[in-house]
């Protein structure tokens, strides 16, 4: 055999543990108290490891993975602050229902708070944002001891199939001690058989729902982030074709249909301050409403809803669901194909003036975005309607938190495009990495459009010796954080730009040398229009664009865009439709 | 008036009782959630902010900072995940006895898992690492409800006390909800007169202390980090003259005296590969050990003092004492100094030749070290040996974890510089941040030495607008950790250099381009010589000095330190003294 494990029994459980329960890859970063997990990772046919450095990237890297693989991905330390490095990406998965597998080395119990070097208190460390914490037992002096063996080989299968099954981040912790480095060439124990832990499916009653269904006249789908399942089109068909009701999707919905309300906020900003606000939301209040995936990025939607609720809302998600406009009716433990497939033949159409009344708006707001965009300069709205009329079919698209999400929505999704971003925690902190780590797990095009705080923010992402060729960074650089000039600040006042802000002169040249990345750049919509189809097009070696937009105009142009279209679009028009149709429910 | 508060009581009163706790300097980054904080403190006419985007860096920036002033340093952050990259430093802080201020701001609990972006659940995140978490209520609703303020006053207070007299990290975390932004130009309120919460001194009985160290002939002192407390010079002739005292200190003890042994792993090494092993260090054993300062950075003291242990161990420090060594006697609870002022009228001197058998081992490990750099090759050895001729008196310099540490104790330390380094978790990834806080905080000549691995991972410590222009890095790069080629791995096997060793081509040029410090490079001795000198002449900005050196020659070189002074040096001529007057205590 040419296999070679270290030694040391547990780590060897914890590897064949993880193959048994399908990982293949695996993100090591340098350490010693790590060495047995690492020797028998590198060495293990039935496993791809990465290095990389920084924990908080590696994190990150292992995410993207998971968000491409849908199935769990490890990452593997060593003992001390190394672990909570980790706990940025470990809050993501948490919250995004990702299988991020979290194995760290640690000291034997006798030798953690004596002063030891790398020692920290590892057991539930993640507690808050974890679903299952495996604190293994040292085997050093009990190798003989098959009670160790047996309880760590539970626990760690355990939180490996918790990580499978329940869709989020665990622990497992493992305490190693000196030597480190010992190897064998074959296990020293046979893994016993261990039953899948795979939950019994919860009963779904689904008649409350059809009854809703069958007689409300304004149903309201809406959708969150959804990475992974493909909606079968016949469901989507029965939404787009029904005139009683509107599906509002965000760009990391991965959904869509001609008839879809994409740009949720350009209908909902202008009403805000209108004249007839109460009437219109009104108006455009469900009786009921469906919802499915994950987060939601439009604080707009979840506003309007929170103060405007449907009388039933229905969550449909396999694991969870959050009330996140506190009128949860009832949350169906399920996938949405195999919800509709059992409720599909039971719904029936409704006369209705719902869409069609508010597909007018919808129709005068793409009309008057392209008006809108003939009348504007350069800046961040220029660039991403650029951006949209650019992307190539089947880019995979990772956009960073938080200008680059919501610009993304206010344009079209298409069909051909992925989406993603790290909605969970909507944190800065990672969103390179995710992509590097979701390009490298696909090897198909990829493309991260960030601003300039996250992407300098994550920087360290780019110390990756595996980023793919046809992997592409687009940098909107408008010299510091623009989300904050569009938030209710005072933006002129001397502190705003120092605190808020953050304004900054860097730019990404230097750190493409370094980590060799091929760099352009971009000053106004003339080299936009140059310089995309070429960067989509090359693949020799990984790219970055950098798009430098005004600071001081991009927040204008933004929030003049709500008001042009309050101005030329007559949304009480909608009023004027009759709305007796309102069920009695 | 022309202060501006926010309009938010509680954010009024955590920045007011921070000033009446005599917080000065606060390290703020960005965010929406925390607007009500950021408004008061960039206002406050008694606060020093400081803006640092990426919240890894600001918390060890803080620390950094807490180690210059000892006294209690804040950082704040927007809620979810930015939190959670303060970690790495609390953890350090909580290690280090550092009195980290974790200020977040958080939604309110309703608002919390429900699907709100940048929420996670942030009261007690820190728990297994933290002395104290205030979990305040929000106000919002209830800003007449005077005994919600008289809550968050009283936990605020709290927590800023512990930070003070338990000197560690603690974590205050306020629910704020919107509007955010609304300022007012007074206080709300009045803050009642609130209590010191000093700990009582704890009563010390010294008989048992005096009574060995009168009666022990073989006495071991050994200091670990000691950062803020000058020992009286008497106390360290006190054990300078005594026969039978020997003095252990690494160079983070900061003290010195040229009878104290500072290069302890010069004398163990060569002893663990002894013919009389054993007898060796039952001659060097203590009957008694002293100890008093922090975490201890030798791994050779720690293994032969468990192995080895003394009859008595006392350890001296005002608040805590870690049992390294697993036979601790009697914790004094009370700073050295006074210590020694109640008991050293009682102490007396003991004939024995502990002292002296041992320091002519000492004195020719000084002796050969400078023979053995004569003849060797341009490595991470020679450099080091170099870099302590050429250090500039008075200089502060922050020594990166880990080999940069590890080699720096093996030369002297010098009374006249001051030596710092993060050995609390002994983590590699805030080195360069926590310079940076220390020498923004001193604004003294400051130099970091660090590896780069070490300066890679936290390059985004260099993302600051205040670095001095008289701070200094001198990056040694050996392409990777060259640590792990030390360690007992099989450093020849295809899979070490990936994944322990992590070899890179990188250099900090492209960086210190992008954050404007000054670069050099050194390649040999010769440039080393002649670009040291001028290196820390220059003050005109900071600058970083890149040492290139052979990453498979430096193993070799250090191991071969060791087995050079075991040939060298005759340890066995220890056994020679009569050891007869060990006490039979």
């Amino acid at each position: 055999m040419n296999q070679i494990y270290s030694s040391i029994p547990t780590a060897q459980l914890i590897v064949e543990l993880c193959v048994l329960n399908g990982i293949e890859h695996v993100v090591i970063s340098p350490g010693s108290r790590n060495a047995p997990l690492t020797i028998t990772l590198a060495n293990h046919p039935k496993i791809n490891a990465y290095s990389i450095v920084d924990e908080r990237c590696a994190g990150f890297f292992a995410l993207g993975m998971t968000q491409r693989f849908n199935a769990p991905v490890a990452v593997v330390c060593t003992s001390g602050s190394a672990l909570l490095n980790y706990y940025p990406a470990v809050s993501e998965a948490f919250y995004s229902n990702l299988p991020l597998v979290v194995i760290s080395a640690d000291r034997p119990p006798h030798l953690i708070d004596v002063g030891d070097g790398q020692t920290i208190r590892q057991p539930n460390v993640f507690k808050n944002h974890i679903l299952y914490s495996a604190n293994l037992k040292s085997d050093f002096h009990n190798s003989g001891d098959q009670s160790i063996l047996d309880f760590n080989t539970k626990e760690t299968h355990k939180a490996l199939q918790t990580a499978i099954w329940n869709q989020g981040p665990v622990h497992i912790n493992a305490p190693f001690d000196e030597p480190l480095y010992n190897k064998t060439d074959q296990l020293d124990f046979t893994i016993p058989k261990l039953a899948s832990l795979k939950p019994n499916s919860a009963k779904i009653d689904v008649s409350d729902f059809i009854n809703s269904w069958n007689t409300s006249s304004k149903k309201l789908v809406l959708v969150g982030v959804n990475l992974d399942e493909k909606i079968d089109e016949s469901f989507l068909e029965l939404f787009s074709e029904d005139p009683s009701v509107i599906v509002m999707t965000e760009i990391t919905s991965n959904i869509s249909d001609r008839n879809f309300f994409t740009n949720i906020d350009s209908i909902l900003a202008p009403i805000e301050s209108e004249a007839n606000t109460e009437k219109l939301f009104e108006a455009l209040q469900p009786d009921m409403l469906i919802t499915f995936g994950g987060l939601i990025v439009s604080k707009k939607i979840k506003k309007f809803l929170r103060q405007f609720q449907p009388k039933k809302h229905f969550h449909i998600d396999p694991r969870e669901a959050n009330d996140t406009f506190f009128c949860l009716t009832q949350h169906f433990e399920t996938s949405v194909n195999s919800f509709f497939e059992k409720s599909n033949s039971s719904l029936t159409k409704i006369e209705s003036s719902y869409f069609e009344s508010w597909n007018a708006i919808r129709l005068k707001t793409l009309l008057y975005r392209k008006h809108y965009k003939n009348e504007i300069g350069f800046t961040d709205f220029a660039f991403y309607y650029s951006l949209f009329e650019h992307l190539p079919q089947d880019e995979t698209v990772h956009f960073a938190n938080s200008s680059s999400i919501r610009y993304a929505n206010l344009f079209d999704s298409r069909r051909e495009i992925k989406a993603f971003a790290n909605r969970g925690t909507s944190g800065i902190d990672g969103s390179t990495s995710t992509a590097i780590g979701y390009a490298v797990a696909s090897q198909e095009p990829t493309t991260l459009v960030t601003g300039d705080l996250s992407f300098f923010y994550d920087s360290n992402a780019l110390w990756n010796n595996y980023i793919p060729k046809n992997f592409k960074i687009i940098l909107l650089n408008n010299s510091g954080g623009g989300i904050f000039r569009i938030l209710p600040g005072n933006k002129d006042e001397d502190y705003f730009a120092n605190y808020f802000e953050t304004t900054h002169n860097l730019n990404a040249k230097q750190l493409c040398e370094m980590y060799q990345l091929q760099y352009t750049v971009a000053h106004d919509l003339v080299d936009v229009d140059r310089e995309l189809p070429l960067f989509f097009k090359r693949n020799r070696s990984p790219q970055l664009i950098e798009i430098f937009t005004p600071r001081l105009e991009n927040d204008k142009v933004l929030l003049g865009y709500f008001d042009y279209l309050r101005k030329h679009i007559d949304f009480q028009s909608v009023l004027n439709f009759k709305t007796t149709e309102s069920t009695s429910n």
